[in-house]
């Protein structure tokens, strides 16, 4: 079977908005904090978890210990119905992701990549698909803020082709 | 007055303990996450907020402006009675914090004062007296998980005597 080609766009707000939040400082909407000391960029995100069954927000991190290289092929994505997933570089890196409307099923036509611009995090809406977190680069960590537990709040879907994903 | 020599330690989670968490990677907690392309550290620091009065966990991002000397003289510490906040730098940085066992009031000499190691970050239990974030280099970047809205939720409390806080 033919995989599909995907090119990514330079990831901005307005763009991903379908999807999440991108989260980064922007220059319009900071307030001073601590005697000005600081400016603060607030409430960057929508923290949506279901808190039955034990749930709760949590602060993770992932650190990657195999990188990929690109062009990358996959056929599979996953989404959370039970909450929002936030990734944040914990340096200076950029790095792709690719999302696709809501809803039961998707075909490889329906995806979007986006790639961020090395200062920027990103948070996937409840339930948004995507393709599960790549790097391209060992050592690479990422603060994860979604829901604890994992467990039964991940549904995997196999795409009608593979998707060559290039930059 | 005289102000009161404060020397900080290296940042350890059984020190830190009683005030919040060390939110860094932790080498024998890990699990493998997505086909064991990344470790993943989780559920690191106990995210505790009130969610009266349309509070929510939030994420946000503050990032120093006019950074401060060490030595550091301060006399005020402040607590947030809806929640707890966590610091966690975008770069590799090392900073430090001084924070007070809980109580009604306290004095200088209650305050202890820790430096992390440049890849850890921090999150205050609800209530756990802190001095303000300070930042020793302009551009510093912290992410912030706490509440939204941050309104009616800090308290400040002038110190008995001025605390001067070394590295």
């Amino acid at each position: 079977m033919t995989g599909l080609i995907l090119n990514s766009t330079p990831l901005t707000a307005a763009a991903f908005a379908p999807f999440g939040d991108v989260i980064q400082t922007s220059k319009s909407e900071n307030q001073a904090m601590n005697e000005a000391r600081f400016d603060r960029f607030d409430d960057l995100a929508l923290i949506d978890v279901d808190t039955d069954n034990d749930g709760h927000v949590a602060i993770s991190i992932a650190e990657s210990k195999v990188p990929v290289t690109l062009p990358y092929q996959f056929d599979l994505v996953e989404r959370h119905p039970l909450g929002s997933q936030a990734f944040i570089p914990l340096s200076d890196f950029s790095f792709t992701v690719v999302v696709a409307p809501a809803g039961e099923t998707i075909i490889a036509e329906d995806l979007v990549a986006f790639t961020t611009n090395g200062a920027q995090g990103i948070n996937y809406h409840r339930g948004v698909w995507h393709m599960p977190l790549i790097s391209t680069s060992a050592g690479q960590k990422f603060l994860i803020v979604d829901r604890a537990p994992g467990a039964d709040n991940c549904e995997v879907f196999v795409l009608d082709r593979p998707v060559i994903l290039q930059v």
